[in-house]
């Protein structure tokens, strides 16, 4: 993998683990986050041989959110105009929620594996993911009330189909700490584990599962669930039969056809 | 009722007992079904009895999902043009989608038993009912992904306005199975039953609660639910408005106040 | 505070409290409570003191609903032409939803606490604000149906994106009531108190959080969840774009900034 | 073709001719005439050999729109309760619409050439064509308005899609009459003629060059312009780009290219 | 009528017409003008006597747009804070939104007759109008550009729906003057006249047209068309379905019916 | 500028001029034509001291669309699974609309000048374009319709909303050739100039007059028409409230009014 200032990136076994590696910092999100986690997310779509992504943090916690020293810094560009600010402003938001929306965008599924802290930035960032797991101890908030400001880059847009609307207002307004447990208990994250080993082994495990699948089947599907959150059942319906025309000419259903007639396991191409 | 293939059809105390009835063969869905559950639905819509169906499956099992021979045959229409290949494909599934739409659209609530396997065509099946009961060890499956294909028959569009984003995605990736009360705790049942016996007394119980209330007031009721999967809350209340502008000069109306001042019973007409 | 019949208003420590008060009617929602719903809310939405609002009834409930008086009293406004009956039944219900629109485009947080009875356009009006809390036993019912006819001021319009698909059909189709307990199993309420006491002093503690809060940061963080309600992830992100290239030259962001390096509470301008 | 009663139908050249066939009754669209209506345009559909549909009216008229004993028959059905009453009727008026959406939906381009009267119904059959040519002194007007009631089988819909909003709203509220040449001048018809036989020699020279095109890019580009009425321009981008996917697969593509290369004039399958 | 500072309110046949009346001042839209506005409108909305509504200007101009007077005071009421300021300011729009937003939502049609100056402000008020109408040498123009924002009370909103995208574009970025003659040729205006005398018989007769029309059909028809700015084709129909479900429970259905059967001019109800 | 194979920018008096510079191709898009003009359409966004782009073509046309070896090329690169192969097609796709979505999306207004041919891609690029102008005998055409394919980088998706829906059918369905004259009477091109000199000379007049406004309530009022291609008008005039918010905050107010006052040319900063 090519050489990366706040992340480490291993693939194996059709499993790409990408790992915020700053943990002096509490993976605090510094500039050098904010563009690799592009470049990497790119690679990640592009590659074929990569069939499921893992994101993890190094160390303690998966991260403590944006780096206060960015925010601080764009306050030293403003100008004497409010409007030139402003404009300056919303395209540097625009900028950081790119970050996001590649992980996002992603075709294969990535799954977020959470121990320790995971503020402000970090919830924005885990509901760009596909799953989420967690320790039952870990500590998540929504810490940007806090900062004076409201959540900019993802939280506030992605979390209520998550977790429904009532709880999702809660913890935007209040900022409050909850634990990997209550995380659970809400549907924010999917499953929870005693510690940080078992948390990396389940969420393996399961990204293993996603990897031995077909992947026309689960980029079409990643592909379909994520059209559903912003389009209308008639569209999606639309959409998919538009879709799998194309993919239904495809190879696998006829690895998956003959495996499943002499009940072998099929072996299916990148 | 008429005399079905792959169902078998009741009617009784405003009750529509839909059964699939293709015991022997897990009640997979052959084409008998998917032509035949259309004039079911249709009828049901039509037959002003009719205030509430029940939908079931005969044996051990609800559903094992499509006939894979179904699925085998598409392909053997396949010419030599690919583009013309899709446009087949594209519209043999607009087709199936339509099977399912009838359910969706009928103008009466659709209550689900689900005992033993709900797999597959299963799943998109129970999603297009207006609500979900099971027995507490059914086991229920996206088995798509294991056949090479995303899911088009209405799973990934319906999914995830039931039990969000999180978890849909967890159960189309992996294909894995989950238990009757596993799904009661995602919210994609609304209760679970000890065995087959309870389940049927159980979902019986609420379908008659149904069909006791106003008929203008449950499908009202019914249409607004639709409406709101796919519309803004400012386009759900001038829909609502429009629609009871209308109903409101209905019968059922003076019906429910006079029962209401005398404390008794309301019988509403059908 | 201003005079209301149907209303006891209070504000203290940045908290408006708002008590429907006809404890006797167990706070039926008569004609005065449906015009002054609005100015209350209106006041709460312009005064800069007000950062938050609980919402709570009088006595041993809640509310029991709309007023069956004033149902009536429609009736006999009717001509003899249906369809401009029709037109003055959609306006008069335009109006009446006009009043929980006034709760939910409150810029400030609405929090309402529940005890006893919450039926029919008590069910209504909580789905209308942003949090819901209630004791153990209080009894909820989508009561409309027993009425003959579909609800119309906000329940069927609110209530998926809160609970989801499959539990709201339930409550909408059957009427059945349902225990504080069990709403806070589904979503309906966030947290349950063993009585009216605890409850009125942990939903005040939830406010006083919210209040110690920025109050730039808490608008526009419930801006964005009610505009994420209606709209894609793809307009939810340039939208609050938007709003923070304005926002973010807050004063309040510099507050809590500065707050955050010296480790002290921040106090923000209302 | 089979045997019509309110139409005549011809298929030549690979182009079918759907002539409204009630002269003695201006063309006034009776009970045959929904029914068949379905038919024809679904057969059109299906039928590989129709590539392109022109759409006319036998003798001095293209149609006067509803047979007013239609409507009448309609208000017989009419029992006591004003609510069962509207339930008739919705269901009746989103039947009438179906036979114009089977027109807007057959994936073949449909032209309409018009004559003489065009009224009320016959405006609402004519924006569901593709395209709309006329000769200078047809009369064309939305007569619904005479009639006490809102246009509803897609005139009000589809209409200021076509010649925008300002001028639509005059020809709604006024009823009044324009020429052919007026509605060209508005954009409503393409292109005007002088007489009957210029207007059919004209479309039908339109239609051939129509039938010469690929039949895949046809129907492809005709399925985008259907959704971008409705749909956002990224949508239709990324819907486009799906399409495409399984489309450019295509034998026509390889025939257009050699065709073009060599300077020869294409044949492309049906 | 009520008395008005900036208007002039008559009410004759059935026809309201509205005078903009601060011809000294170019009848410049200061902040009697905004909130009279609503006050007449709503009143007209309200009034069933009122069957179409004639706006137009006093003296040799129709508008020259929005006081400037008025801009300049808004900005004496900034304070220090960015975003508290920008938070007023934002408010401060959204109101005078709501006064065009009223001449928008009349449930009557809106003509406006335009002679002299359309400046500004006065494209805002226009194109919330139904139809436009001018004299041949009427000046419109989108002048905001000029005072260094965009338009911010309707133009960009409601402009390209009536002229199209492109010429929207020329006259927001450049800012030229158009004549009445210029304005008919895009659309902008249905038809000019020659001179201020014409203009108002022209626009009157087309009001009394109107006027003689089933009140019933024409609001149904203004809801409609209004709805489809934003709404899918299959939205409308739906809506149209269920709108006059009511409706054509209509008297003016049987008037008209009658009316035409004896071939006599139809006496519809207020 | 930086050295562009395909183009040949040049920026004097705040207009940039980018001009597609293969005469001896007529200006065929390949390869470099694709990736190069999101490069200098980036700059153009990025570069304050560019107000306005003005696009024409070098030589005697504009563009005679895609380079059909570019088109040849993609086909080579199919293996053997139609599945994957419409998976890479889709991607290329999507990479090509990038391309002119770089134009649509940037900040500054871009005015086409169009000479001689301007077919198939050509009409996908001035279609992203703010303002269309041309020569009388330009000659015009959606060509991809002759090869075999629907038209998937721009026009089916923008063109409707340009010269709305009857039209835009019969260009796409024939492929026809139309003059620069007819062009302007669908609305295709705002203006027509005799020839090539007075067409550059007319657009570039048009374009100073637009360099000499305001850049706010330039790039304010693009984002505004752009946004309302796709957003209702409801959400239009919230949109441009919260943008407003911090634009009405601009220097540029102050100056356009200290100039409206004094009666003198504005000048504002970039």
């Amino acid at each position: 993998m090519s050489d990366y200032k706040a992340f480490r990136v291993e693939l194996k076994d059709k499993i790409a683990h990408v790992v915020i590696n700053r943990p002096e910092k509490l993976n605090a999100m510094n500039a050098d986050f904010w563009t690799e986690i592009i470049d990497i997310f790119r690679w990640a779509d592009e590659t074929d041989e990569v069939r499921v992504v893992v994101l993890s943090g190094a160390g303690a916690h998966f991260s403590s959110g944006i780096d206060v020293a960015m925010l601080a810094q764009t306050a030293t560009k403003f100008g004497a105009d409010a409007a030139r600010n402003a404009d300056l402003m919303r395209r540097q938001i625009l900028k950081l929620q790119a970050s996001f929306t590649a992980v996002d965008e992603c075709r294969k599924p990535v799954l977020a594996a959470i121990q320790g802290y995971c503020l402000g930035g970090g919830i924005d960032l885990i509901t760009a993911c596909d799953m989420r797991y967690a320790t039952v101890d870990a500590k998540l908030s929504i810490r940007e009330v806090d900062m004076g400001l409201a959540a900019d880059v993802g939280t506030l847009q992605r979390l209520p189909r998550i977790i429904g609307d009532g709880l999702a207002r809660e913890l935007a307004y209040t900022g409050c700490d909850i634990s990997g447990e209550e995380a659970r208990s809400m549907g924010l994250v999917n499953r929870t584990y005693a510690d940080y080993d078992a948390l990396i082994a389940g969420v393996f495990e399961i990204a293993r599962v996603i990897a031995s699948k077909s992947p026309v089947a689960v980029r079409g599907s990643k592909r379909m669930l994520s059209y559903m959150r912003d389009h209308s059942i008639a569209d999606g319906l639309d959409y998919v039969a538009t879709w799998n025309a194309a993919m239904l000419q495809s190879a696998d259903l006829r690895v998956a056809m003959t495996a499943f007639m002499s009940k072998q396991k099929p072996e299916f191409a990148d």
